[in-house]
């Protein structure tokens, strides 16, 4: 069938993109680093979407459009942020293509070249509050709570589908706030949404964290994170929220008018998941047959399969599927009667085990007889036969179990590769032999955090919001620690 | 209140821009011929795309999502399109920053020079069918039916908020089909997708039709489009849609083995709407108070104000207020109530005419006593008092009312600026003194309209769909002519 993928303990990373690609979620296009999100991978970010852009309405804050080009001085207007960003990044030079006069094709025209280059936003912090110096005068206007869907550019070395690629797409939140507090507790509610979003909704488990000064976001006080593990043992960075403080307020200078009419800079935030989460979504839970989709985020939650030989057969199916069919629409579930003649029950089963489709319902010439239909969950594999009376509320039911399922497992599994190293030889061998997180004293050095990087290309995922006092001694350094920090290899 | 905006009567052009700004649609940005778009011109803007999306989708197109980066050897892959968009467009060449060594800042890193320089898509014909090379093998693959929403930038020289900006954000479609029949009926139906959505969503009556020779899209062989006319007399293409022939399967060498097996061309559309639908939306119905806003597209489509003088009043109104509000959520109605106590009831009432809010609720101390309510529509200016019994139904009524004459109200202007112009002295006193849309002969030729074009700045908007077939002269030449065509002075 052309569909097979490489087995994940033969090869994870070839299986990953074995199954991106034949699962028809994106492809690889002409523009090195940039890749095609199809429409079944497109669905699920859409869905994906739709639950945040919900999640963050709810919490107070409006969608805005700001522009996609970011003047180049901009960048240097924060010293941090310079070194973060304005690296790899795609440049703007000029505005205008012409005729080669020697015919030899299109070419730019030297005398289109722009007086400034603008770069093709990596992330948006300066271009937002150069807006906001101008919208911000009063503590009337105040919180600014403001979201934004948009593409961004970073010009990646090493790309990979989904999980690191030039261009990607993202949502980013910028919020201005009168005071510390409220800008902090602003940043850490927006890490209480996005941890509610990747466990109970994409059955990923995270632990909050706050990130090292050394991984945390160029022009940030505070980077609070979520980080997961992958099957592989590796940790994925899935969501990220900044305290910024009054770095860009200060840099662009944005000040109001407080309540005793004095002048303050304004505190910020931003806070931005990506299509990275799809990427996190396939490693998450998937096996060697293919995707295994939380019903939550499944595009197609339930498909029926008619399993007949002579067309007769196929009629009564078909009046039994549809009404299956509606009978599940009512309840709000996203179904496919696929009745397509060109292709076998087998090669049905195959493609949509491919795509995750969570629950199949199979019905054959016996099930008309008997008055039941066959029903099997794609996370466990089990097949079984149900009576048609009150098919609707089994569906919903198995599928709500299903979403609980892989969740569970996933976060077994992230439990039992949390392992504790008191010594660096200790932390290696755990590193090389089991992978996972490692939790770990540290000296609270970047010097010791760098040199542990470069030999063992470990990094400190986070350190646990709540995280208990402990005293200890640095694996690497023997200094004194007050507490551990999670490390391990990631994407 | 530093609200005021221009009349129209004095100058229509500025009266637009004070009105986008300070019903706070859109902002300048720091960045030549892009805007910001606003909180509150976005959620237009996601309004519409939902209605858009949804009709899109039952339609039976998916999204997806292409790079934005476009090689610049594509646009020279098909002929015509080369002419109408390898012009006035953002060339990446650089993919990289670096500190001046002699302390100047930031510069381009000269060895960060692109062996190929990237567009950034000013539509996406080309990078789209380059993949769809790969996707479409065989009729079983077709039709396929694509839609992305994005933004793109068309390095315009003179930019005008909405309607005319270096980046702006719209959808487009992309559709591959296995015969000419069926690639003109997709783009067909979409020009009826997007006038059902222009005529019952926006209010907004169009005129479909096809565009000329020189008019038609760079590589299409036939564009539809829907034109609608603005208070100022002057027409707005508020959206296209391309049968594009096998133009672009044959550029990129797109085929498919029909059920024959044999080798053909695959055929094509593109269709799109923009981020312009909301400069029309403003245009078309807006007065000297501000923005008025159709009800199946405002973010607010109630207001509630409460009107009081002492706080135990307050408490009594907004009692009533929230009962009211609940009512009307129930009902689907978006509703505001607003008891900001910094700001007086006059303060709003002007706020909310600004913002084209369809229908204004007061409620004082006296409709506590009588248990009435004070409604106000915007697009009339009627008050009338309401018993507060069943006032959800009433409101919804007065809405669908408003949505009706709005509609109508445009509709008579529309239908009262189309004139009939026999000769070319005609034709220029009308355009001079009225304006609108002016049917008149044309002789078919590509020289006439530009010489039209060239004296008076009317262009050929369309030539109507089933449009009466009638023999005549041309205004111009004095050539036979056998249908009148529709100019205008356009946006």
């Amino acid at each position: 069938m052309g569909k097979e993928i490489t087995p994940r303990n033969q090869d994870y990373s070839q299986w990953y993109n074995d199954l991106v690609i034949k699962a028809g979620l994106a492809d690889y296009s002409a523009v090195r680093g940039c890749m095609v999100i199809k429409p079944y991978g497109f669905a699920i970010w859409e869905k994906m979407q739709r639950v945040l852009d919900d999640k963050f309405k709810e919490t107070g804050h409006s969608n805005a459009y700001f522009p996609l080009f970011i003047p180049k001085s901009f960048f240097s207007k924060e010293a941090a942020h310079i070194e973060g960003f304005a690296k790899e990044c795609a440049v703007v030079t000029h505005y205008r293509l012409k005729q080669d006069p020697d015919g030899k094709g299109l070419i730019v025209d030297p005398e289109a070249k722009l007086e400034e280059e603008l770069i093709v936003r990596p992330t948006s912090e300066t271009i937002i509050w150069n807006s906001y110096k101008n919208w911000i005068k009063s503590y009337r206007d105040l919180p600014l709570l403001i979201n934004q869907w948009a593409n961004v550019v970073r010009w990646e070395m090493r790309t990979r589908l989904f999980l690191r690629t030039a261009e990607f797409l993202w949502q980013e939140g910028h919020t201005a706030h009168a005071t510390q507090e409220e800008a902090v507790e602003e940043a850490r509610k927006m890490l209480e949404v996005y941890a509610d979003f990747a466990e109970n909704w994409m059955g990923v488990p995270v632990i909050k964290g706050v990130k090292t000064l050394n991984e945390r976001f160029a022009g940030a006080i505070d980077t609070y994170c979520i980080e997961s593990l992958m099957q592989d043992g590796k940790a994925l960075q899935t969501g990220t929220s900044h305290f910024l403080g009054q770095n860009f307020a200060k840099a662009f200078d944005v000040t109001f008018s407080n309540k005793e009419n004095k002048l303050e800079h304004v505190w910020a935030t931003s806070w931005g998941v990506s299509t990275r989460l799809v990427g996190a979504l396939i490693m998450a839970h998937s096996d060697d047959d293919g995707l295994v989709l939380p019903p939550k985020l499944a595009p197609i939650q339930v498909v029926i399969v008619p399993i007949f030989k002579k067309p007769e057969q196929l009629a009564l199916i078909t009046e039994k599927a549809l009404f299956i069919k509606n009978e599940l629409i009512k309840k709000g579930i996203s179904v496919k009667y696929d009745d397509d003649e060109k292709q076998s029950p087998g090669w049905k089963f195959a493609e949509y085990e491919m795509k995750g489709v969570p629950l199949r319902i199979a019905i054959g010439p016996r099930d008309i007889e008997s008055g039941t239909v066959e029903m099997a969950r794609r996370d466990t594999k089990e097949k079984a036969t149900f009576s048609i009376t009150d098919i609707a509320n089994k569906a919903e039911h198995l599928l709500s179990q299903i979403q609980e399922n892989i969740y569970q497992k996933a976060l077994d599994f992230r439990d039992e590769n949390i392992s504790i190293a008191d010594s660096y030889d200790e932390f290696k061998k755990l590193l090389d032999e089991k992978a996972g997180f490692i939790s770990a004293h540290w000296d609270g050095t970047t010097e010791t955090e760098l040199k542990i990087k470069e030999e063992t290309k470990a990094t400190i995922r986070c350190i646990p919001l709540n995280n208990p006092q402990e005293n200890g001694t640095c694996i690497y350094s023997g200094k004194p620690s007050k507490e551990r920090v999670l490390f391990a290899r990631a994407y």
